[in-house]
């Protein structure tokens, strides 16, 4: 069921398509009457499912097939048309082939439906154009019609508020724990539904839908309904790709101002899909890492893996904004204490020891064989003696060093778990931090873990390692500072007029002169047809200099042999020019040279990559790394969707493993880290504002020193 | 439960102690009969359910407490002491406070008992000197009298063949999956009970022993215990740590003897423990590295995750060998294909498309909306269609290019998805090949699951991500090669000599001329203790040539301006010893300075790092990595135990990330890696053979090119 994803390019000037207001959604995704057409009197196929999994729904039901027209199917009248039902329907789930689709919808329209649900296959996901073309038409006729349409290949959508489950998928019935706070999105079907049936064991779901094919409506448009519900608290999204990659933003922009959390999963992380880009650069830019980037300036939650998608969404539903960054570790077990400090160290975390007060508590209260540290090993000696056990509680609670507690159930009592589960509900509503429940047995639905799993105040997950990511995730979602709009330098204007009267690909000159323009630093060059002008140019400049290959056919010049360092004197120039030009000869003999250009020799620094490409999603994305001929060993990059303020683009600086080189690494000079920034924004604002019209750029090296920063090198490939 | 980690170190000369012989251990921990000491009547105390716990048990219980003597307790006698019982009791378990566990166990003797099990904390893992003494004399007096105890600080084990529930933990008799092929070996009692849980649901589990302070029996001594049961297939290894780590090669050899992986985690991870080394190779070197290199070496698979460990070994335990690389994905779900293909790419695992014979099979049985390709997206249409279900699946695992089969199940359905299961069954029985079930419905405990988890030819994991990496570790096992031992250097015998007339620390000359007499080859160097005898010796050399301090009070010459590189000329070297030895006086002013060493520049090529420390657990250690300035920030090191062979010396260069540095890097020439191998199988022999005599060496840096290597520096610090 997935969608297949155009290389389309989110358009240079105009914004995306605008989110489908809420309000037009709410017949289809929160129906008060549903019609089933194609109904089925056999309840196992998918035209009898939809209609027994709306059991306990209380509006009205109708099926809607000549075949059974006037019996009552699975509790339900059924008709022989659309056009008998007394009402008009809210949602409309049409189980019929595709084939048989079109008409129906036609009838849908006629009726004033307030959406239709398709679980029909076949269309664009085959691939044959006949059949792009079919759902092209059915996107065209509900739009044009202001119908909205779920699908098609989906598996449609569950309300468990009014406990309306539109779907063929078996036993829904069976969900029978209260709606709650999570709300999913999955573009795939069973993916969504395998998330949905949580709801068996108590965890508490408010909403389902899947998009399918997103013919009309898409994963945003379908998250951003959930955020509208006052039963919503998170939205757990599952994506796979989006026609328009910026409307995740806007889906961004919605959950902020609904002041609900996406937790968000990107599935098909390594499809690079796009051809390896010319550049080193684009290579390293891959697909997984833009979708990182445009989750977190979606202000969105990002999960790598699918199976901490549903648990990490319960945190957001559940936990209130953190309240110090300490994390408690109170357990019975040593073993659990050590394997919850293990992953909590791996993250960084903070685990500080109880301040003295509390500790003195701890102390009196455990016995020697214990530990009155963080973590805290209670032994399961106080953890049978409620009194002492909640002295611990409290004292470690009302340490204001804390800002949660991390709780091990190491093992599953029939008899005991629940109550021990009921009796820590209460530390969490006094103190306000949340409570999270470490469940470590393999008995993975003991009662004491579904109870916890479907109470307000405790959040389970069944993994060590997935609850201390959640916490990481859950401190950082809190401590983001929103980045406001970055300064369109002085110069963008006339470095958008001249890239649109250039050609193809502007090699070094042309390209850093544009970056210049913008306020990106770069050095000094003279150009030089003949070995005598370039001694001559060297003279001018002073000694030492560098030779560089002059040429528009050759991006890689240093691959030719076409870059000269350290010429000390008019002979060295002499000789390098004359290598530079025979290398060029011999390695791209149809080539055009136009001469060498002469540059001093760079300052001293760090060397970093600067670049920029166009996502087929995203748009125009920035990214900065670590340089120097390793570059593509150590993979040392942080990428983001351009523009970015020079606040944002210190904090990619800063986040590369490479940050110490800036950062006085070993008794050198640091490196003029705002200046660095400043150029990263001014470079991403270029971007940008050129849109469409820049498909690749970089600015490699990018040397950076106490003395601020320069551009030795660029290349930009227009389109 | 802890157990404290002495730093003791492994001793130089005399191997590890033993494993004790399972046959002196089966009549504790395959008992025929038990006695508890300390029954109680109250079925919740820890006396009464380890009564309760044998209900099942088809042996001889007795209790034994005065205050019931003559009574019946839980259906089994209850006696005044342990004299009046019958017969000798098998296994004696002590549920007694420590104060009463001495006298209890003089009574196990002189009843000649098989083997005792104490519950009893407070002893050593509290620190105390006195604890440790008692518990001290407690491993005295059971080795004396060669009666085996299991604890203390345990809570006792499980014998699921002879339904022998030991513990004090409540509900065994819950556990009611037949008996199978996982053995569990726990450190931390909670969490070995934890992973018995897994027997609640169906998983095949058939023997569990928890160390618990490890007094007498290691987790060494209890896996070779289950290592010798004829139905265990695999055993799930939780430590903390060892007195003795080369205990963990001793168990690597009885498993391999056996034919029977160890699927093994360490906890604690984090605790880097000992104190940072002085050096970076030592600093480099974490506790966890060495753990790893530790089960790598006795040929054990590693988890890092507890939440893995017992969901792979169950891979090992129903896995045949694989019969080739390739993973096929068969799936009724494309979302679920996907997730499957990004787990495998991202761990680099082969996923080949079918064969042209395979794949005309799939075209004609999968609809224009599926994916008749790897992976292999069956649609809900074929999947519900027992004939092209079977025809895709036939061709699928006919294909000799796929050793195993990885099939999602993306939803649970009570009426249904047993009889899934049970449909694949003969698939894997046919082709003899594994069938993997990822299990995505978040209704974790479903029919199907819990069934899948019973049978042998079905291996279940709930989590795409952990059944992934869980292939990799099974491709990863079969495909090893062992280890021999390296060859002994001709030099070894005279370098072990000079290194016991030596004091604390080597400088760079000692330190390479020891690292030349096994072979290890290192600059030529000259001593020079004025500027002319400098210049001298540099004319000697020929120019250019490097100037280094000469102290044995300086080990890290760069950070005071000790090296001095390309110096052309005599007065460029009397310069730079001004320098050097004004730099030496002033930053350490109580240094003593010899004069400097000259030696040539050395030849261009890649710098490593080549290290070696002493592991508290596992002794001597060998490390290589990139080196170079930025090497703390990439930290791109290999370790193993010293010594190892050239073959496993090339492994280890090849693991590095930087090791396309030595492989014609951007052009460059291929470094002589044999030759690097080479030196640092070696340098790991000098270091293995020394044992505790040198605490600390490094080759740093190693420069390796096409025409070789070369230690340009040395350090050794001997103990």
């Amino acid at each position: 069921m997935q969608q297949p994803v155009e290389a389309r390019t989110p358009s240079g000037g105009a914004g995306p398509e605008a989110l489908r207001d809420p309000a037009t959604l709410r017949r289809l995704l929160s129906p008060r009457s549903v019609a089933v057409i194609g109904v089925s009197a056999e309840a196992t196929r998918f035209g009898g499912r939809t209609v027994t999994n709306l059991v306990n729904f209380d509006g009205p039901v109708w099926g809607v097939n000549p075949k059974y027209a006037g019996q009552q199917l699975h509790g339900r009248p059924c008709l022989a048309s659309l056009e008998e039902i007394p009402d008009s329907p809210d949602c409309v789930l049409i189980a019929l082939p595709r084939e048989q689709l079109m008409p129906a919808l036609e009838a849908c329209i006629r009726k004033g439906a307030g959406g239709i649900i398709a679980f029909a296959s076949g269309y664009g996901e085959t691939g044959l154009p006949e059949r792009v073309a079919e759902e092209e038409a059915l996107r065209a006729r509900c739009r044009e019609a202001g119908l909205p349409l779920l699908g098609v290949n989906c598996l449609g959508m569950v309300d468990h508020v009014r406990k309306a489950g539109v779907t063929f998928m078996p036993e829904y019935v069976r969900m029978t724990a209260p709606a709650g706070g999570v709300a999913i999105t999955s573009q795939s079907g069973a993916l969504g539904y395998a998330l949905m049936q949580a709801a068996e064991r108590g965890f508490s779901v408010c909403h389902m839908t899947t998009a399918g094919n997103a013919t009309d409506l898409d994963v945003c448009d379908l998250a951003a309904y959930q955020l509208s519900m006052p039963e919503c608290r998170a939205v757990a999204l599952a994506v796979e790709g989006l026609r328009d990659g910026r409307r995740l933003l806007l889906l961004g922009e919605a959950a902020r101002k609904a002041g609900k959390p996406i937790v968000a999963l990107k599935l098909g992380r390594g499809d690079a899909g796009a051809a390896a880009a010319a550049s080193h650069t684009g290579s390293l830019a891959g697909s997984a890492l833009a979708w990182s980037a445009a989750f977190r300036r979606a202000g969105m939650v990002e999960v790598e893996d699918f199976d901490a998608l549903l648990e990490t969404a319960g945190l957001f539903a559940k936990a209130p904004q953190p309240k110090a960054k300490g994390v408690a570790i109170i357990t019975p077990s040593g073993g659990a204490g050590i394997m919850a400090a293990d992953h909590a160290e791996a993250l960084g975390l903070d685990m500080p020891q109880p301040l003295p007060e509390t500790e003195k508590v701890l102390r009196a209260a455990i016995p020697d064989f214990g530990a009155p540290r963080n973590p805290c090993d209670l032994t399961a000696q106080v953890a049978s003696n409620p009194a002492s056990y909640d002295a611990c509680m409290e004292a470690m609670l009302s340490d204001p060093q804390y800002g949660c507690a991390v709780i091990p159930q190491v093992y599953s009592h029939h008899a005991t778990t629940v109550g021990r589960m009921e009796s820590l509900r209460p530390y969490a509503a006094k103190f306000g931090k949340p409570l999270l429940i470490a469940w470590i047995p393999e008995q993975l639905e003991g009662p004491g873990a579904v109870h916890a799993d479907s109470v307000p105040e405790l959040i389970l997950f069944r993994s060590m390692r997935r609850l201390m990511r959640a916490v990481q995730l859950w401190q950082e979602f809190y401590a983001r500072e929103e980045q406001g709009a970055p300064e369109r330098p002085a110069g963008l204007g006339d470095a958008l007029a001249a890239l649109s009267g250039q050609g193809a690909v502007l090699t070094e000159t042309a390209a850093k002169a544009l970056f210049a323009r913008v306020g990106v630093p770069v050095t000094e060059e003279r150009r030089a047809a003949t070995a005598d002008a370039a001694a001559d140019q060297a003279a001018a400049l002073g000694f030492p200099v560098v030779l560089k290959l002059d040429s528009p056919d050759i991006a890689h010049k240093t691959e030719v042999g076409g870059v000269k360092l350290h010429l000390g004197d008019a002979a060295a120039v002499r000789a390098a020019f004359a290598e530079i030009v025979a290398g060029a000869r011999r390695h791209a003999p149809e080539a055009r040279v136009d001469g060498v250009l002469v540059q001093p020799m760079a300052r001293k620094g760090v060397e970093l990559i600067l670049g920029g490409r166009r996502d087929g999603q995203f748009g125009p994305m920035v990214l900065v790394g670590t340089g120097g001929v390793q570059a593509e060993l150590w993979k040392d990059v942080a990428l983001d969707i351009a523009p970015v303020t020079p606040a944002r683009a210190e904090q990619m600086l800063r986040s590369l493993k490479g940050f110490p080189l800036l950062d006085g690494f070993r008794g050198a000079p640091k490196a003029d880290i705002a200046a660095v920034a400043r150029a990263v924004s001014a470079f991403s604002v270029l971007l940008a504002e050129a849109g469409d019209r820049i498909e690749e750029a970089e600015a490699n090296p990018l040397i950076a020193g106490e003395w601020g920063c320069l551009a030795v090198d660029g290349l930009v490939k227009c389109s």
